[in-house]
């Protein structure tokens, strides 16, 4: 059987469109989009739908919608709460559609648009996703959304921890010097994970805002089994 | 005294201009464009001219210019030696100036623009130019060419190879992940280095067309103490 390929991309801005159109892409934004929307569905979130522009997330805030909406950590005045994973809880979003807003959140789409499929992947699913990205017959590339199309370690190490076990599987190869990176950092950060992310950039903006509580739980794996995807602009679950 | 920034760019594509107009910036692509052109500068080059067309490149050939200039590893008809460091012997380049065309050019050109001033690095020149940018009063950014515009693993552990002497000597801090995580990448190669390199695709692209037999050179360690600058688009020695 001929092998998939698995690429990896450390930011948006390198994404090739051209390059992707039969592959699934997978999203990550370890702090804390990927965590967050996780999260939600894990609490039993029916959709969620991803929005750049502050004035979108306020239309449909007024049509009576959830809107979570940050800009540079802190909570927009007419949101119903912020990005932190911690505030998607079961009483809050069971059954309900919710508006989320990023300034990631163009990026996210226009992924979605030049691939076969987009997915979200964070530590929190990592099991799951991995198995299921094993059973489908596609090629595979990971997009770490960085900051401010910047390549940072926390979404890196996490691609690195996806690539590994996909490698593992046997059914993947890689001539990409970007996977083959991610894997060794991963590797050198895994014994001490939030050790090592301590180092990145992201953790002291998130810490001098106080908004570092969430970072130990984004870094956990496996909190659940969902693998939310893309459709028509809106994520719900696989 | 304020500590001096040190930062890392993984791609010209993520070069953000606005940022580095006071910065010094130094291109790192080690297999091969920075190798050669340090090395054609130890054989006694007085000056290189980058440019980025092949028609330019023929225009300069028939005013009597020395030119190396390759596509894809291949020596092109009309120029005079390809892109490998071996080329530029002393017999060849001592006293001359030589027009080197490469598709990284145009990138290379655009970053002086933009910036305080651009210099070459490699691990030819490791020692000489980390010993020179502590003794300037400017912030530094590392530019990897990268392959295609994408991370590649030798440019990204040159560039660590550079931090890590730069960040011992005190004079300069970083916020950066790309810095962070080349130190950690080149401190995993460093023991290593040829057989860390070999993992790497550009590696297995060259050697495909039995192209690497310049690869252990260029990974060389201070084989000479020039240090390129560009000048009003011409590389001339510091």
């Amino acid at each position: 059987m001929e092998k998939r390929k698995l690429e990896t991309c450390f930011s948006p801005a390198l994404f090739e469109a051209d390059c992707h159109t039969d592959s699934i892409v997978v999203i990550i934004d370890v702090l804390r989009a990927s965590s967050a929307i996780c999260t939600a569905f894990a609490n039993g979130a029916t959709s969620i739908i991803p929005v750049s522009a502050i004035e979108e997330a306020k239309i449909y805030k007024s049509k009576g919608y959830l809107v979570a909406a940050e800009r540079d950590g802190f909570i927009l005045d007419f949101a119903d709460f912020g990005n932190s994973p911690f505030n998607f809880t079961k009483e809050k979003v069971q059954g309900k559609t919710i508006v989320y807003s990023t300034t990631n959140g163009t990026s996210l789409i226009n992924l979605t648009r030049a691939s076969y499929m987009t997915v979200i992947g964070s530590f929190l699913n990592l099991g799951a996703l991995t198995k299921w990205l094993i059973k489908q017959n596609r090629n595979v590339l990971l997009v770490c959304a960085g900051w401010k199309n910047r390549f940072n370690i926390e979404d890196t190490v996490c691609a690195g921890a996806i690539a590994e076990i996909l490698m593992d599987s046997s059914v993947f190869l890689t001539a990409c010097d970007s996977t083959i990176a991610s894997i060794d950092l991963w590797k050198l950060a895994s014994p001490d994970l939030p050790g090592y992310i301590d180092k990145a950039a992201q953790r002291s903006r998130l810490r001098d805002k106080n908004l570092d509580d969430c970072i130990e739980f984004c870094l956990t794996p496996d909190f659940t089994d969902k693998i939310p995807l893309m459709k028509n602009g809106v994520l719900i679950l696989e």
